[in-house]
């Protein structure tokens, strides 16, 4: 017997979920934390407990988990994503991979199937940016890469609400955070459905993909000293502008990335000027360099030349520049089994199955640490994501419904 | 009979001056509104009636007057400058020239003499940029340049104080504005001594200069419409980035404004990007270029070239870039008879008179609208200025001030 999901009901709850948080303009405001976070966690807990039929639970980091059980007394395989946004963000990232996983369980459910190992469902807490400063909070908590003592210092960089605060709001408690650690050998697996959030699929003309591995993140801020003085008595051959010095650094940086061609991206998404007067040479400029390559050695062969050509720069100009690095995340490949069986469950709907590296971060990463894990990728329309226009086709989403449904059956054999 | 100043008592006057608003670092915060510009005008004011004996007069926008007749009944000479200061400025910047006009008048009247002229001595209000955004802000009024609808609008840029209520605190009424402007007649002349702000006396190694004319001054802010998109995901060759496309066009800007070597300059002085996150790539950049040259012919030559180069960048990073004029002050020449007058003052010291355009703004370059009007340039040491460094020696503030009451008694002589 071949079970597929219920790709119409899916779609629908992808229609409903989006409702919540949604803006005027159609995107969707769903942050950590906020109205629409608690609204969206309620609608889904009560869709659970109301058409799945099962117990929930929230663990003290706030993320959320249903099981349903196996035929042998082992550790569950865990199948999730998150369900907050970015602002103005769009229906697919997260929410899909919450509720395809939601739509498997059902459709399971409905069948009567039991796996071996028991399914659970999870939605994570606050994977996106937030203005706490921690992103992927809920699996960083699990996976025990963010511990209590550096959690208890965040804080709300506008309200000064302490993380601790927030995460109560959204139905946690973290004088309990121990018991939210999931400890090496509770999960068998772990796999999650995302968005590809780039053009790769579109231009292969594929609807799906199999994840080898998350891209590392080197993160930078670099700093301009120049001089600031008056910008009309100041001749241009006695500037020490540090904007000016900025801006060849930028450009610099760009250069070395592009020749790595598509297997390296480079980007400087912060920029600040001091005092910033029109009036007045800027003085300082500091900036924020994210770079990213699954290839720890083309990291460290970009940063050199990066490197060189910063110090040419502080030569010309006479400013002084400083490097100073903020993150230092390494790649962290997906386990072998679980890439084989995603590799097969596309297989069985008659897909090519290829493996993508992922430029973005995802919970999975985290869970890489205490368990197996895999992630499956839906082809983005046009590459869009993190904004309203962010779209997958209905057929699309079947399509991975199915091969995800397909991976689940084959982990289910696969891990012991 | 020739007489000098008493440099002494000047030098004395300035360093007591530069307490009202000194900071911790030594640096001058005497903002337009300040409790320090309130302070520094009562001393100013009690200093001319206590030791000069004269009436003071506060106008409607709070600039400050007082007047020795002379011997003749005609319209008065002006001399003087400002006492406000920058954040954290320094000594000289406006407050030189309001008391080396005080000493001057002080002078006269040691020594009872009376010119042809009735001699006035003006401390304009708000010299420097402030948060109400209008600059040489007594001088405007006075002139005509600003009118009392435009005045009206303007409000503290974060308390949202109406300007007319800061007029008030620091002893104007700008219900009776009318009563400040100074009709065409009114004034014989108007004469202000400033320190450079520059590099150029020093290299010639002279203590003082004559201002042959004030600066034009462009502003534009220049607008970059790329395309946000994730960092990680969006290959290199996908990209608009908005950053980049700002950061060549600043560059271009500058390639541009150093052909024309020291008799134009171009600065990027306010820069700011859209979202300004780390990982995301600016969808937008906005700048303020500020152009400044003597000659309007230059001014045009050098935007054309920064257009074409703004459309070549548009074109390779397929960005969108908008220019739009926020400031067009043409170049003000200093008057004639004005210029004779210093050049003679600064022959009298024996120093040679050379002849100097202000790359800065002046209240002087208001005052031309009004009446034949000039400047006298003290050397700045190290070009240093709005900051505490902004330094002059002993013995050139002594040449200035000797050759200004020079050129005082030969501009009553020159003029009509």
């Amino acid at each position: 017997m071949k079970i597929e999901i219920n790709h119409k009901r899916l779609l629908n709850n992808i229609q409903t979920l989006a409702k919540i948080g949604m803006n005027e303009g159609g995107g969707i405001d769903r942050a950590f934390g906020s109205q629409a976070d608690i609204e969206a966690r309620e609608w889904l807990m009560n869709y659970w407990k109301l058409e799945l039929g099962l117990e929930t639970r929230i663990d003290p980091i706030a993320n959320m988990w249903i099981e349903w059980e196996g035929t042998e007394q082992v550790n569950p395989i865990v199948i999730g994503s998150h369900h907050d946004t970015v602002p103005d963000g769009g229906k697919y990232d997260g929410a899909l991979g919450v509720l395809l996983a939601t739509e498997i369980l059902q459709t399971l459910i409905e069948n009567q199937v039991h796996l071996i190992h028991p399914l659970s469902v999870v939605s994570f807490t606050g994977e996106e940016p937030n203005p706490f400063n921690v992103s992927t909070l809920g699996s960083k908590v699990v996976s025990g890469r963010l511990l209590k003592k550096d959690l208890l210092k965040q804080k709300h960089r506008d309200t000064d609400e302490s993380l601790g605060l927030a995460i109560r709001r959204v139905g946690g408690d973290i004088s309990q955070l121990e018991n939210a650690l999931l400890t090496d050998n509770q999960v068998s697996g772990f796999l999650e459905c995302h968005i590809e959030q780039g053009k790769r699929l579109e231009q292969k003309n594929l609807p799906v993909a199999t994840v080898s591995g998350i891209t590392g993140i080197h993160r930078e801020i670099i700093t301009i000293y120049g001089e600031a003085n008056h910008a009309g008595t100041t001749m241009m051959y006695e500037r020490k502008d540090a904007m000016l010095g900025a801006a060849e650094v930028a450009l610099a940086i760009e250069e070395v990335a592009k020749d790595f061609k598509d297997v390296l991206v480079a980007t400087i998404g912060f920029f600040e000027i001091e005092p910033n007067e029109a009036n007045i040479i800027p003085g300082k400029a500091k900036m924020i360099l994210d770079l990213r390559t699954y290839y720890k050695e083309l990291e460290v062969k970009a940063l050199t030349l990066i490197k060189d050509k910063v110090r040419t720069i502080e030569n010309n100009r006479k400013v002084k520049i400083v490097q100073e690095v903020i993150l230092d995340q390494p790649p962290i490949p997906m386990h072998d089994e679980v890439i084989k069986s995603v590799n097969a469950g596309i297989y069985d709907i008659n897909e090519e199955p290829i493996e993508l590296v992922s430029m973005a971060g995802h919970d999975a990463a985290n869970m890489a640490r205490v368990t197996k894990s895999g992630m499956i990728f839906l082809k983005s329309m046009d590459g869009k994501s993190h904004c309203k226009e962010e779209y997958s086709t209905d057929e699309d989403i079947r399509k991975v419904g199915n091969a995800m449904l397909s991976a689940v059956f084959h982990l289910d054999k696969e891990l012991e």
